[in-house]
């Protein structure tokens, strides 16, 4: 681990975009934990005969899909863990692995909750505290969240989730939830996320966003294109560049 | 600050009434952090004129009945800062504080975000934080919690509030939702309160519970009776009691 400044944060100047942000908001799955790499080498410690990279890449896939049908109502409020648990249940026959037991599956399920964490993302986040209020904001369930963030050791002063405001991003609730829950104006809660969809969204709402750049978030075969977008008020490269720029 | 052990957490017995609990869901407010000392001492540095002792408990004994209205359906979901301002509004005429403007009641109302914690607690949860998973269940707001523990250190894994579960302690709806939040049987949560009315709600819903003696909660002046009730599992002088207990 680096060291870093044990100083006071500086002030930012009155124009800057985050000057009057109190709560950094965090998307999980990509932004700060690398599901796929985590998911690849359990899948491949457990099951050697499987193709790692694309198991994970399939359980991943089903994940937009299946927070959808919720959404439009097709079936009622679910957890995350349960979700997980469908895809899974539907993508084991195509890996050769549709003989895994109920112990098996809960077990391999429960990976989501063992996600590690990028390798600047305890350091960004112990900066970032200095200043600010951190909370998680993902459609992953509390528990799942919880579990993660004692294993990964990730300093959340909150944990809100998708569970509290019974929606999943990018609904409107999720945002403006945050900002309730801390009792602020949105353009003092700021999202942050490797992902343009969730950073637009929240915008919509009024709140700030800065994108984090996970080029291997698919993995080294699939790099990602993390080019700057317009319309996000920071971009960096992971979240020690962040806490650097808000100068924590 | 006293050492305590860096060395793993002892086993427990199997027979050890907690041999099986993961999760700890505390109470806050009398039981973690002090609301009669903080709100008292405020109080008298703020406005010397009044009694700053009677203010404390006025304020405090508004809280149940505020929230038995929200139950009884009376009032529609209210967080617990809302109420808290209602109550404070109602007694101020009575402390010779009628005229206090919108900017001063909303300061002094968010005390409840600054209160001090017991001189055990931090080390206590510190303590307990290697072998559990440490929960708030209170029936303040999340902000309020969040807030709360950022000020004096209390290093929650997550942040449960009434505000999540829609209900107020002692619905049951409360305790076994901690349950539900970790897809655990109830046996495996315990509660830790300084107050039985609270630690029977528990019981009935079947999560273990430890007593915490609190004799100061309302004042040097007028101390509790903390003497032992039958019923709760474990009974402890103060948080690192606990830890101790608990081979922590």
């Amino acid at each position: 681990m680096n060291t870093f400044p044990s100083t006071s944060p500086t002030a930012l100047p009155g124009d800057h975009p985050f000057a009057q942000v109190q709560v950094l908001a965090f998307d999980i799955f990509g932004t700060v934990v690398d599901w796929h790499g985590s998911i690849a080498r359990e899948v491949r410690a457990l099951y050697p005969q499987v193709d790692a990279d694309a198991f994970a890449l399939a359980w991943r896939s089903g994940y937009q899909p299946a927070m959808a049908r919720v959404m439009r109502g097709e079936q009622g409020w679910t957890l995350i863990d349960a979700l997980h648990r469908q895809i899974l249940d539907a993508i084991l026959p195509r890996f050769g692995l549709a003989h895994l037991g109920e112990a098996e599956r809960h077990h391999l399920n429960r990976v989501w909750h063992r996600l590690d964490a990028w390798g600047d993302s305890v350091e960004g986040l112990t900066r970032l505290k200095r200043r600010y209020t951190l909370t998680t904001l993902s459609n992953g369930n509390i528990g799942l969240l919880t579990d993660m963030a004692k294993r990964a050791g990730l300093p959340w002063d909150c944990v809100l989730s998708a569970e509290v405001f019974k929606a999943y991003k990018p609904h409107p609730d999720t945002y403006l939830g945050v900002a309730r829950v801390f009792d602020l104006p949105p353009q003092q809660v700021a999202l942050v996320a490797a992902h343009h969809d969730d950073l637009a969204a929240a915008r919509g709402c009024g709140l700030r966003t800065a994108y984090i750049e996970r080029p291997h978030e698919f993995g080294a075969a699939q790099p990602k294109d993390v080019s700057p977008q317009p319309g996000n008020d920071l971009h960096a490269t992971d979240l020690n560049d962040l806490a650097s720029m808000l100068g924590c």
